[in-house]
């Protein structure tokens, strides 16, 4: 098992709130903030002060057990509790409609709710540890992938990676950067091209952070420059985080993914998805069902503040894009490297 | 002839100087600059005050007027003069390495300075004569670029540009927008997506500010999201700029048109590259063989003054890349739109 080099837990419950780092101000200042209610967390997610699909997961875990203890003041029957608690619930899901994750772990708290035969205070407390399990779970799963991934990065490799799948966008250790971390740990020689991932930058204000606090060298580049390396033969595979995949393999992930997959197959280089099974939803077919999040223009128009082209342009800002089956290598996941055939491999994984 | 929409006169004689557009302050405030010197004509160029590759071949024709003037001031030999013309000539080309059309405008003062029989007056009077007529050329020679290129846009079409090929890269009118601007003026119906093109954005800053002043619809859209467009169908075709042409097609143009080319190869989108004959670089067989020049690291690490990412990390920031001319569709030239085989297609538009 590789050691866990990166010191960051990016979210934690402490007593009665959820603790994270607050994303949307790295790499300036490294914060942390308390989220102490239900519609908080909703908000949080929202505006991505905490961001990643498994982060987002916890968060959601977190928010439910946060709603919760704000109904258990309100006196109800046991039977309203419930009944609201779900509503909360449900609620949550939609503050971000891409990343899967969100949805299954918000999902395991309903169940929980449910099922459960217990008072309120019991449910609370139930829920409270599981979202406390979830979070200790997500790091062992990260660290799973890590040791996967690693067996199928190169002596010596560039690793490519865009956007942020590491400790920051999980609780912690990353699953593709958990990949890059679990590697490095066996091989010193090896580095990373961080795309600075344009509209957020998630690539230039955490990816090229978290590595480097962690002392593995990186390189950030533009969104546009990935297959000028890929040319140079600068660049030996390509390593992304997901947010959904389909049970074909079309995999979702940040918005430039999918050019930077097309670009890795026109230059024959490996170009590998890692991510937890939770990311996988065997409901849909393909991509083409993936909901993709339309967000803000101003994420396009303005950077820092400040309006970057003329006033009246026309934006369209998809979050998401969807990278089809057949340009994905593996999908390295807490099972194994899932391969081609992608319904038959996923399938398998969920069997075991 | 297609109507000339725009304006803009970007760079132009005025009396003893080059009156030009300032660009690095765009979208903000839209102001000239009077360049007075030779040397401060060499820091326009460098510093990008003036960018793009038509508009920095008449920079460079204007600066050796600009040095000449300076010359004839010094009391010296005729043949002093034209020695310190020709050495101040070489240096003017250093300031920008990749775009062949500075080095060629000012050859073409060259050839004038060791041509002439002319005094140091009379000498001073061509070079000038010579730097308007290039300048007015230019405009005439995008009108027909336009005018080919128009041909080949659908109607209705949505046509993908990278960095900005347009009135404010040439003296006017522009080369892939001059394909713009000429479509437009026979069919309303066609709209831009226009890719921010970082590090510079000069796609968000310049192209968006001039097309849209000319009432042409334009989208805004991030360097990652091509292949997102076109694989919805949103994109009918691909025109660019070059900063140089190899002589079998292989053409350099800004960073990031390397990774467009790929994605539309994928999308079977056809890909064009609008440029003057002066772009085509003969004397080079292959884009193996162009310089590429390396910008500072702060282009990458900052926007508008703050960083953007983790202090220790590494750049590397080349500001072009080379699309192999298997990629292109056709050179829409002066003299029409080139097809491969480009090494056949190059040496007879040079016969025309």
């Amino acid at each position: 098992m590789a050691e866990f080099h990166s010191k960051i837990k990016t979210i934690e419950w402490v007593d009665n709130f959820s603790k994270m780092v607050d994303q949307t101000l790295l790499p300036k200042s490294f914060e942390f903030v308390n989220i102490t209610s239900g519609q908080q967390m909703y908000d949080a997610i929202k505006t991505m002060i905490v961001r990643g699909a498994p982060a987002i997961g916890v968060a959601g875990a977190h928010g439910v057990v946060l709603y919760a203890q704000e109904l258990a003041k309100e006196n109800l029957s046991c039977e309203d509790f419930v009944k609201k608690l779900l509503e909360k619930a449900d609620y949550l899901i939609t503050s971000r409609p891409t990343a899967v994750n969100l949805k299954w772990a918000v999902e395991k708290q309903k169940d929980l709710i449910k099922e459960s035969n217990a008072d309120i205070e019991g449910l609370v407390e139930k829920l409270k540890e599981n979202g406390i399990k979830l979070e200790n779970e997500d790091i062992a799963i990260n660290k799973k992938i890590g040791d996967y991934g690693a067996e199928v990065v190169p002596k010596g490799a560039t690793i490519l990676t865009h956007c942020n799948a590491g400790a920051l966008a999980t609780v912690g250790y990353g699953t593709a950067l958990g990949v890059v971390r679990s590697a490095f740990a066996n091989d010193p020689t090896i580095q990373v091209f961080a795309d600075e991932t344009r509209p957020r930058q998630q690539g230039a204000r955490i990816t090229t952070l978290e590595l480097t606090m962690d002392g593995i060298p990186t390189t950030l580049i533009t969104d546009g420059m990935c297959s000028y390396f890929m040319k140079k033969g600068m660049i030996d595979m390509v390593v992304v985080g997901a947010d959904r995949i389909a049970a074909n393999g079309d995999s979702a992930n940040k918005i430039g993914t999918y050019t930077v997959a097309i670009a890795a197959k026109y230059h024959n280089i490996p170009f590998y998805i890692a991510a937890p099974l939770s990311t996988i939803d065997t409901s849909i077919k393909t991509g083409d069902e993936i909901v993709i999040e339309e967000r803000s223009h101003e994420e396009v128009t303005h950077i820092n503040g400040d309006w970057i082209c003329a006033k009246d342009v026309n934006v369209i800002n998809p979050g998401f894009d969807v990278t089809p089956h057949e340009l994905i290598a593996g999908i390295i996941t807490e099972k194994g490297i899932l391969r081609p055939d992608y319904n038959e491999s996923i399938r398998k994984a969920f069997e075991m």
